[in-house]
Formats: C-alpha cells, structure tokens, sequence
C-alpha cells in the first residue's frame, strides 16, 4: 500500500492529517511539482493525473481524498472521522463538501487562474486542449472565500467544530482550505472570531503538522 | 421527514432516483422556480438556499444531495447503492465525486453562465453581491463535458457499471448528469459506444422514471 502526495497541496494534505488523526503510517510517495502528476509515469498508475492516490496491495488505484479518507474509515473506525449514525455521517458528509465545494474549490479557482504554474492549466487533472486562466475567476473565487468565512463562523457560533460537538473530516477540509487561502493572503477575516477560534484549536492538533 | 425537491433539476433528482432504488417513500415538497430556494421562507428551513435537503423528524435538516443519501444507505443498507466493504465504498465514492465534479459541475457550468433566469447568479445557493455570468465558462464547460464523457467511455470499456460490477450512486450522479447535459442539447458523442451501452441499461431501471 502507497500514498502518491504532494506534500505543499492542500487536497492531499486532507489525506496525510487523517491518517495521522487514525494513527495510520503508510509510504508516501511524492509526485510533486506542477504537471508531474499528468506525467507518463504517474498516469499508467493513475489516469486521473490527480493526487493524492492510494495504491492497494492488488494494485488497485483510488483516486479523490475523500474516497481515499472513506477507505480508511470502513477499515478502522476508530476515531470516527466521518459520522457515527445515520444523522451524524449525513451532517458530516454534508459539512465536508460544503468545505471542499464552496471553500477549496473557490480557493483553487483564485490561484489556478493567475499562477505562472498553471498557465493553460485552468483546470486540475485535465489532458487534451490548454484551458485557459480565467482572471475573472480570480475575483469570482476571492467573493465566494469571503462567503465561506462568513459561512463557517455562523456556523462555528454554535458548535464546537464543522459538523458539531466532534472533530471530523469537515474540520480536516475547512483547515487545509484556510491553511491555502492563507498561503495566497486571503486571511481569516477579523469580523469572523468564531473562525478564528476554532482555527487556532484544530491548528494545535498534533495532525496538523502533517 | 420530507424531502425539499427541485423537480425539473438534475440535482435533487438524485435523491428520488436514489430513494426509488431503496424502496424508500417519504414526503416531498417542491421548492421549485429559480431563486425560490433563496426565499426567506426555505432559507429559516435551509440557510444554504439549495435543493435537496432533507428534514429529519427533530428538525435537522441535511442539505448535499450525497449527505442525504448517506444518511439512508446508513439507515437503510440494503440493497448497497454506496458500496460494501473498503474497496468498494471508496471506489464507489471517486467515482461518484468524479461524476459530480468533472460531470454535473461542468454541465452546470454551461447552464448557470447563459441561462436568463440565473443572470446575477453565476453559482447556485450564493447569496449577497451579484455574481455575473460569465460567457467563458460556458465554452469551457461544454470542453469539460466532453472531457468527461471520453473518461466515463474508457472506465465502462471494461465495467458494467461506473464503479464496476454494481450498480452505485456514482451511476446515479453520472446518469443525472447525462439527461441534464441532453436537456443542454449536449449529447453523448457517438463514438462513445460503451456510455451509450451504459446509459441505456441505467435508464431502463424504474427509478429513472424518478
């Protein structure tokens, strides 16, 4: 079993706090650098030319952080990272893709499109035709982070974390988009204390190190 | 319980299709019309202002087409539409974020950035500053769609279904996503013979009637 990472990316940085948080070491391979992941070499092992990847003793290849996390979570349950019963999970499932769409998605959209990097690469773990930066998407992805500080600190106003009274991989998703917004100087926002709060109990977990 | 429905979206349909494969029947409430999910009345139910949620018996309500979902394959696992063990759960859930994200997003995309009725609001459940359309995304949606298309033709080269042997959620999402991208008169291109293999099959099940 393997993990193909890139260490500076906050996608699969997602995967690295939650085995850390499982207390799960596995290999991690490094596939870093912009395009290394379309590289030949990687997409014969990946043909998403994404990471992160977890390769399986039989050489199967799951792709998406989440599914990688879901893998994890079916084989060890403990400490629950993604829902207990039914309502916990959904609520779980539910905050988590709310981080992950309207948080790291719109944190992507504004660096993608403007880093020398990605030029022509508008779009992660897409082959073929060059698609192009959009710099009005840069603007449009700096409105919907500030929605989504606005967002997380209502909601963090009445719970201890994202999907309530326990850690989960809500909260794993909210960091690493926050730890990235930041790295790109779109900071927490001084209105949004709940945020705030919260973000400096999850920064001192040991996990967040990873 | 009841579920908050959009009938004519790609989204919510989801979730019917979804509970019909359970044998599952629970209320349903059309919020149905652009911008009536960001009434004052649906959003004191749902403060992200999207389509579906599902309203538990205590008052919780779970918004995330896939949260809702969870929440029944939990309650109710049989027959397993989001996998069984690891493997198959995780495999399961890529594919199922690869069908929403490179396929209902991109579709979504090309709708959302053209149609009249969503001027001023270029992303779904948004609120605050206008947010333009952009022209743009349309042209790179409908590449995306047609990325997406050649990934789910290789994937079904070999598989009957879109996570493999089973019928899953991520047929669900890609399925949805397919007739929604036909009502956008962007078909499935014909050399793309083991979709259309595929999408006949799926959408000769009764629940898509859904």
């Amino acid at each position: 079993m393997k993990l193909y990472d890139w260490e500076i990316a906050p996608n699969p940085r997602r995967v690295r706090i939650f085995l850390v948080e499982k207390g799960i070491d596995i290999p991690i391979e490094q596939v870093d650098g912009p395009g290394v992941a379309l590289s030949s070499d990687y997409l014969t092992k990946n043909p998403h030319g994404l990471v992160p990847a977890l390769e399986l003793d039989d050489g199967t290849v799951i792709g998406e952080a989440m599914a990688i996390c879901r893998y994890f979570e079916t084989e060890q349950p403990d400490p629950p990272l993604m829902g207990t019963d039914a309502k916990d999970r959904a609520t779980v499932e539910m905050w988590e893709r709310k981080a992950d769409m309207e948080g790291l998605h719109a944190a992507s959209e504004v660096f993608r499109n403007v880093a020398p990097d990605f030029k022509d690469r508008g779009l992660p773990g897409q082959r073929g035709d060059a698609i192009p930066q959009l710099p009005q998407l840069v603007e449009r992805g700096t409105a919907r982070v500030a929605r989504f500080f606005q967002k997380l600190d209502v909601q963090l106003a009445d719970n201890d974390f994202l999907a309530g009274e326990r850690y989960s991989v809500a909260d794993i998703t909210a960091l690493c988009t926050i730890d990235f917004c930041k790295w790109i100087e779109l900071e927490i926002p001084t209105e949004c204390t709940n945020v705030q709060r919260w973000y400096d109990q999850v920064s001192n977990r040991p996990s967040a190190a990873a």
